[in-house]
């Protein structure tokens, strides 16, 4: 099923947090799990939360996890509202995914999830350490950062 | 209203993480914003996501975020099941925050929040850049280690 190329080109992708978000994102539209294991740090300490769900932590309980979510097919998920905070070694994204699906009437529905991701550079490249998404919304939030509006 | 041995005393104790956090949980429990602040970095790209709430940027939303929960007093908060992933510069914590208030009828409310935290070792010793909590649940989700269970 993998052409060895595809994991050389996956290996040269993480050479940056941004291209690793970019291939976990991709991993998502594809429901590709080897691609999306690429990505995370092999580390049993790695941990994932899926909107609404529990906790889940280290290798191969993530890779489970995203077997489950990836038995439905492709999630078609972009990002919107990218804020980084990055140093050397580590990478700090807060994203606001879109994700669209199709409902049992027919009726294409629109969730946004406010999710944080961590990235750390390894000797393998940049890799996910941690996912936190929130519950989907049906609007999509703008970002506080002024005072006022805080309590409203 | 400051004693300026608090100052010190607050410099001393981000010496790692779990100071930090510490410090954090500590400053919840006594509404105490300036505490509260000293824990953060001081960067126009910190992030907090309050349990249900939009997401916070910035030290000045971030301080009048906490200031506005404060106003109802001290969060009754403390930590359970606490993840750690460091490296010498970046740690990143996993817990689960069981908070207890009481409502309007005099019950004594439970509510299990899972949170994300992110410090970084910076000049001013170990500083949360990263704070994102889920919306609070009536239990305590057990973390998924294993393959077995994860959709059940």
């Amino acid at each position: 099923m993998t052409d060895p190329r595809d994991k050389v080109s996956q290996a040269v992708l993480l050479t940056t947090a941004d291209d690793t978000e970019a291939s976990f994102y991709d991993a998502m539209q594809h429901a590709d799990l080897e691609r999306m294991m690429h990505v995370w740090a092999d580390d049993e300490d790695i941990a994932c939360v899926h909107p609404g769900g529990p906790r889940v932590v280290g290798t191969v309980a993530v890779r489970a996890g995203f077997e489950a979510v990836f038995s439905g097919g492709p999630v078609h998920v972009t990002i919107e509202h990218v804020r980084r905070m990055e140093t050397a070694v580590c990478a700090v994204h807060h994203v606001t995914e879109k994700v669209q699906a199709v409902d049992a009437k027919g009726q294409l529905q629109t969730a946004f999830v406010m999710a944080t991701n961590v990235y750390l550079r390894t000797s393998q490249g940049w890799r996910m350490v941690a996912h936190h998404a929130s519950p989907g919304m049906g609007q999509d939030l703008p970002d506080i950062t002024e005072p006022r509006g805080v309590l409203h």
